[in-house]
Protein backbone atom coordinates (compact mmCIF):
# COMPACT_ATOMS: atom_id res chain seq x y z
CA UNK A 1 0.00 0.00 0.00
CA UNK A 2 1.16 3.60 -0.78
CA UNK A 3 1.48 6.11 2.14
CA UNK A 4 -0.35 8.93 0.04
CA UNK A 5 -2.92 11.41 1.80
CA UNK A 6 -6.26 11.52 0.73
CA UNK A 7 -8.39 14.86 0.44
CA UNK A 8 -12.12 14.82 -0.43
CA UNK A 9 -13.64 17.82 -2.23
CA UNK A 10 -17.43 18.29 -1.66
CA UNK A 11 -19.28 20.02 -4.46
CA UNK A 12 -22.52 21.47 -3.98
CA UNK A 13 -25.08 24.09 -5.34
CA UNK A 14 -25.25 27.64 -3.62
CA UNK A 15 -28.16 28.08 -1.32
CA UNK A 16 -31.03 29.48 -3.19
CA UNK A 17 -29.81 28.12 -6.52
CA UNK A 18 -32.30 26.30 -8.32
CA UNK A 19 -31.39 22.18 -8.30
CA UNK A 20 -33.51 20.68 -10.94
CA UNK A 21 -31.63 17.08 -10.69
CA UNK A 22 -32.54 17.44 -6.85
CA UNK A 23 -36.50 18.62 -7.38
CA UNK A 24 -36.93 15.36 -10.14
CA UNK A 25 -35.66 12.62 -7.32
CA UNK A 26 -37.87 14.16 -5.14
CA UNK A 27 -41.02 14.15 -7.50
CA UNK A 28 -39.96 10.49 -7.90
CA UNK A 29 -39.77 9.49 -4.39
CA UNK A 30 -43.16 10.86 -3.95
CA UNK A 31 -44.34 9.09 -6.57
CA UNK A 32 -43.10 5.83 -5.49
CA UNK A 33 -44.38 6.29 -1.87
CA UNK A 34 -41.58 7.99 -0.02
CA UNK A 35 -43.74 11.14 1.41
CA UNK A 36 -41.28 11.32 4.94
CA UNK A 37 -38.80 13.10 1.90
CA UNK A 38 -38.97 16.61 1.98
CA UNK A 39 -36.41 17.94 -0.06
CA UNK A 40 -33.58 16.43 -1.82
CA UNK A 41 -30.77 18.45 -3.18
CA UNK A 42 -27.54 16.99 -4.81
CA UNK A 43 -23.65 16.87 -5.02
CA UNK A 44 -20.57 15.41 -6.35
CA UNK A 45 -17.89 14.72 -4.85
CA UNK A 46 -14.18 14.01 -5.49
CA UNK A 47 -11.43 12.07 -3.60
CA UNK A 48 -8.24 13.30 -4.40
CA UNK A 49 -4.95 10.78 -4.10
CA UNK A 50 -2.20 13.48 -3.40
CA UNK A 51 1.41 12.32 -3.12
CA UNK A 52 3.15 12.31 0.19
CA UNK A 53 6.09 14.71 -1.18
CA UNK A 54 3.70 17.10 -1.94
CA UNK A 55 3.62 20.52 -1.12
CA UNK A 56 1.45 23.66 -0.55
CA UNK A 57 -1.29 21.12 -1.31
CA UNK A 58 -4.00 23.21 0.46
CA UNK A 59 -3.44 26.22 -1.99
CA UNK A 60 -3.07 23.69 -5.27
CA UNK A 61 -6.50 21.73 -4.04
CA UNK A 62 -8.03 25.36 -3.57
CA UNK A 63 -6.94 26.16 -7.24
CA UNK A 64 -7.87 22.48 -8.68
CA UNK A 65 -11.86 23.26 -6.95
CA UNK A 66 -11.99 26.59 -8.26
CA UNK A 67 -10.89 26.32 -11.77
CA UNK A 68 -11.59 22.29 -12.54
CA UNK A 69 -14.42 21.01 -10.04
CA UNK A 70 -16.60 23.56 -9.12
CA UNK A 71 -18.35 26.61 -11.00
CA UNK A 72 -17.72 29.15 -8.75
CA UNK A 73 -20.67 31.47 -9.80
CA UNK A 74 -22.82 29.25 -8.74
CA UNK A 75 -21.46 26.30 -6.78
CA UNK A 76 -19.50 26.07 -3.14
CA UNK A 77 -16.97 23.57 -2.30
CA UNK A 78 -15.32 22.21 0.71
CA UNK A 79 -12.29 19.85 1.46
CA UNK A 80 -11.30 17.52 3.71
CA UNK A 81 -8.34 16.17 3.99
CA UNK A 82 -7.37 12.36 5.47
CA UNK A 83 -4.10 10.50 5.96
CA UNK B 1 -36.47 26.90 11.05
CA UNK B 2 -38.23 23.33 10.65
CA UNK B 3 -36.77 20.15 13.36
CA UNK B 4 -36.10 18.14 10.40
CA UNK B 5 -33.57 15.80 10.22
CA UNK B 6 -31.05 15.27 7.54
CA UNK B 7 -29.35 12.40 5.88
CA UNK B 8 -26.35 12.66 3.61
CA UNK B 9 -26.30 9.80 1.00
CA UNK B 10 -22.78 8.86 -0.68
CA UNK B 11 -22.84 7.27 -3.78
CA UNK B 12 -19.44 5.87 -5.45
CA UNK B 13 -18.55 3.14 -8.02
CA UNK B 14 -17.25 0.01 -6.57
CA UNK B 15 -13.96 -1.04 -6.63
CA UNK B 16 -12.39 -2.11 -9.70
CA UNK B 17 -15.07 -0.32 -11.32
CA UNK B 18 -13.61 2.09 -14.20
CA UNK B 19 -14.22 5.90 -13.38
CA UNK B 20 -13.98 7.55 -17.29
CA UNK B 21 -14.88 10.78 -15.78
CA UNK B 22 -12.06 10.52 -12.68
CA UNK B 23 -9.76 9.64 -15.56
CA UNK B 24 -10.46 12.85 -17.95
CA UNK B 25 -10.15 15.10 -14.56
CA UNK B 26 -6.86 13.62 -13.69
CA UNK B 27 -5.54 14.13 -16.98
CA UNK B 28 -6.73 18.10 -17.02
CA UNK B 29 -4.82 17.94 -13.87
CA UNK B 30 -1.76 16.69 -14.95
CA UNK B 31 -1.78 18.60 -18.60
CA UNK B 32 -2.40 22.03 -16.05
CA UNK B 33 0.39 20.87 -13.80
CA UNK B 34 -0.70 19.66 -10.55
CA UNK B 35 1.32 16.64 -10.58
CA UNK B 36 0.90 16.06 -6.94
CA UNK B 37 -2.15 14.50 -7.89
CA UNK B 38 -1.83 10.94 -8.18
CA UNK B 39 -5.91 9.79 -8.77
CA UNK B 40 -9.32 11.13 -8.84
CA UNK B 41 -12.55 8.88 -8.41
CA UNK B 42 -15.67 10.50 -8.31
CA UNK B 43 -19.26 10.45 -6.61
CA UNK B 44 -22.54 11.36 -5.81
CA UNK B 45 -24.17 12.57 -2.81
CA UNK B 46 -27.78 13.35 -2.28
CA UNK B 47 -29.18 15.44 1.00
CA UNK B 48 -32.52 14.31 2.05
CA UNK B 49 -34.74 15.95 4.29
CA UNK B 50 -36.86 13.95 6.04
CA UNK B 51 -39.48 14.58 8.02
CA UNK B 52 -39.23 14.89 11.84
CA UNK B 53 -42.40 12.52 12.28
CA UNK B 54 -40.79 9.83 9.81
CA UNK B 55 -41.10 6.02 11.64
CA UNK B 56 -38.68 3.49 10.24
CA UNK B 57 -36.81 5.87 8.29
CA UNK B 58 -33.35 3.92 8.06
CA UNK B 59 -35.20 1.22 5.88
CA UNK B 60 -36.85 3.30 3.66
CA UNK B 61 -33.29 5.55 3.02
CA UNK B 62 -31.84 2.31 2.23
CA UNK B 63 -34.93 1.25 -0.64
CA UNK B 64 -34.87 5.00 -1.37
CA UNK B 65 -30.96 4.50 -2.24
CA UNK B 66 -30.54 0.75 -3.70
CA UNK B 67 -34.01 1.67 -6.25
CA UNK B 68 -33.63 5.01 -7.26
CA UNK B 69 -30.17 7.00 -6.36
CA UNK B 70 -27.73 4.11 -6.90
CA UNK B 71 -27.05 1.24 -9.57
CA UNK B 72 -26.08 -1.66 -7.00
CA UNK B 73 -24.56 -3.35 -10.23
CA UNK B 74 -21.65 -1.32 -10.25
CA UNK B 75 -22.01 1.37 -7.60
CA UNK B 76 -22.12 0.83 -3.41
CA UNK B 77 -23.61 3.82 -0.92
CA UNK B 78 -23.33 5.08 2.43
CA UNK B 79 -25.84 6.69 4.81
CA UNK B 80 -24.89 9.43 7.47
CA UNK B 81 -27.52 10.54 9.65
CA UNK B 82 -27.37 13.95 10.78
CA UNK B 83 -29.66 15.95 13.31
Amino acid sequence: MSDNKKAVVHVRLKDGVLDPQGVTIHKALLQMGYDDIQSVRTGRFFELEISEKASDIDRKIDEVCSKLLANPVIEKYSVEKLG
